[in-house]
């Protein structure tokens, strides 16, 4: 089975007008997401930030629920977690564990409006399970469209033509089980 | 289309050591299951909460994004939370206003381990496209027996198999994937 990797990214953002930002960490991102990364089998949780201090406040909440004694199924699931500055370091840390750079799939609720390569849900759950696979979340507004076209693919929008405006707690879990569903 | 309906339920919900307890509110609950529910066409997502400082805590959360006129799409989300006391009040007002009671389809990560009526995910799609569906989601460590006993059905625990200890922000937007995946 390949490896499956996913990163939360907090910069370059889009704001509301478009804007490129940082954005803060949201706190229950850091339990959230890394719960459902363990009920995936994903290999590692990153979360990437180029502010210190906001890296150190999500070293803290995972270092909490790992010593966590009582509550096993949580620090499972933080052990996932690791926070990095920035994404190149994240792709080659990969590299290295995998010894072959990952596949980067890029995630955006705009991605029918986008001019760049697309893989469709199919084709994405059959290469998840053939190689290393890294799948970047964005926050805030979403990823910027230069950030989207450095990515080897953007996986499908979900429920592109109504209301898609999930959280993305919301939209890591819709993605990963639409990438794996009930499969080890 | 038949209508669909979700609860995020607090009372009677189990703790770790298996006693009944009621739980407090999350506040990201509201924001985060309401955007999932309006992106799955979700007629009304209710908050059950037996306190009454709660249901106001609650009650204030969906009136600040229902007035913030800067942000079109919490509002439209934020519009479908209604607040109850308990079940009985909301399984009453969906009998009334569809003309016939919902079917009542519980969730649990436990939903292999009991002896209840249980629906597969295929069987589950075809009814909530023919009649009204009221989905039930559990707080806390989940759903007391007693309560799950009292659905008409269960829908299967997702990736029952392995590590399944999801945020219920996870477990909502999962479920109503599987059940609405694309369709409108």
């Amino acid at each position: 089975m390949a490896a499956l990797y996913i990163a939360l990214l907090h910069f370059p953002m889009r704001n509301r007008e478009g804007q490129v930002v940082v954005t803060a960490l949201t706190s229950l991102d850091v339990p959230d997401i890394a719960r459902t990364a363990r009920t995936y089998n994903v290999k590692k949780f990153y979360i990437v930030h180029p502010v210190e201090s906001q890296r150190r406040i999500a070293m803290r909440l995972r270092d909490f629920w790992v010593s966590e004694e009582e509550l096993p199924t949580r620090r499972e699931a933080l052990e996932l977690v690791a926070i990095r500055e920035d994404l190149e370091e994240v792709y080659q840390e990969i590299a290295q564990e995998e010894g072959v750079p990952p596949l980067v799939l890029g995630t955006t609720a705009r991605a029918h409006l986008l001019p760049y390569p697309k893989l469709a849900w199919e084709e994405a759950r059959r290469i998840s399970g053939e190689r290393p696979v890294l799948v970047l979340f964005g926050t805030g507004h979403g990823m910027t469209d230069e950030l989207l076209a450095a990515c080897d693919a953007l996986l499908p929008a979900v429920r592109a033509g109504g209301y898609n405006h999930l959280s993305v707690r919301a939209a890591v879990a819709i993605i990963l089980d639409r990438l794996k569903g009930e499969e080890p």
